[in-house]
């Protein structure tokens, strides 16, 4: 999985994913500490993720084995909102 | 997801994915705002998705689950094709 | 999916795939114009892709399906033999 | 697989994975001597792994082939826990 | 599939992958030519390959397709050891 933190969101009426109400966040990967890296990935959202949060998020075919994402043509969900990452030095996210 | 601009067609005649009338867009990532990063895909198209227009691409088995792309052997489709992307300081992006 | 050429073959003759007779493409991943970019992939030949030809290759679980690809362990087909590459501006390659 | 050093630990208390007690590790892509890369992944442990020890870890659907992770929305598992890592020269990395 | 170079092997008595007797190895990513590029990935052997050899790589799912690794948590195998690459101005490499 990997970090990222939750930018915007992504709309599009027109898709195939047969999904009523999905809504995709706009995530930039963010380093253990919390800082963005430029780098973004477009992410269903099934936790009700705000902006600004710290999400885990899960890649691939382990993107359908929620609920919500089971057979859909989704390659990224929110698996996890971030609390805390802890490092050997202590507390390198809080939440 | 990733999000790209459609840049063209690629046409193959002799093709191994069984599919009827199937047209393969010639896809540039792109920035949150629309900007071409030079990087190219090679993606399915399922929506009817235009010249200039943003798409959402889901990649790998996701890329399978439509009923035009069912055990086929393609490994990307267009999931959405994008109205607006939301950022936090406002819209980065409108159809 | 990726666009790439034809360079040569590699021959394996101890293999896991238990496949008869396969052929393995030496590609090498090429840009829209059909420029060779330095960077390879092997590719199981479904499609009896000639050298100097541009393919386009699926990956992963999509390249195992095809008949002759279902349930080997490959990661990499040719879906396709590429005739013609439009981009807006006019044809980027002609086979 | 690659190889990575557990440097800490992810706490979300929001997830969709629906596993109970999960642990995730902070693990940072290493060399096969053991030296950090700076690069990142969170990995779903299943074995107990401590912090300073070298992991082997295994991704995508292949994540999931475990009693513990089987159906759940993870993409990163822990398959070993690296005693030796061998080069044709010595051994590069002894636990 | 990717070409490697056997540089090594990576023993870890904990395993998730409940393998008897595996063998992971130590594959340096090679050019077609047979030339090292310093970067690493572990794969579990199935064929018997020894050290030096060039291997042809299988990653992902298409890993499981095997007797030895079916419903097993490892995402790289070796789906041939390499006897030649053919280029078209001749042999890149020769075992």
């Amino acid at each position: 999985m990997l970090l990222g933190l939750v930018r915007g969101t992504v709309v599009a009426s027109k898709r195939s994913d047969e999904l009523e109400g999905a809504r995709y966040l706009l995530v930039e990967v963010c380093t253990t500490g919390g800082e963005g890296t430029g780098s973004f990935i477009i992410v269903l959202d099934v936790l009700g993720a705000g902006e600004g949060e710290m999400v885990l998020v899960s890649q691939g075919s382990s993107a359908r084995q929620t609920a919500v994402s089971k057979n859909r043509a989704v390659d990224a969900i929110t698996v996890g909102i971030v609390d805390r990452v802890y490092e050997s030095d202590g507390v390198a996210y809080r939440k």
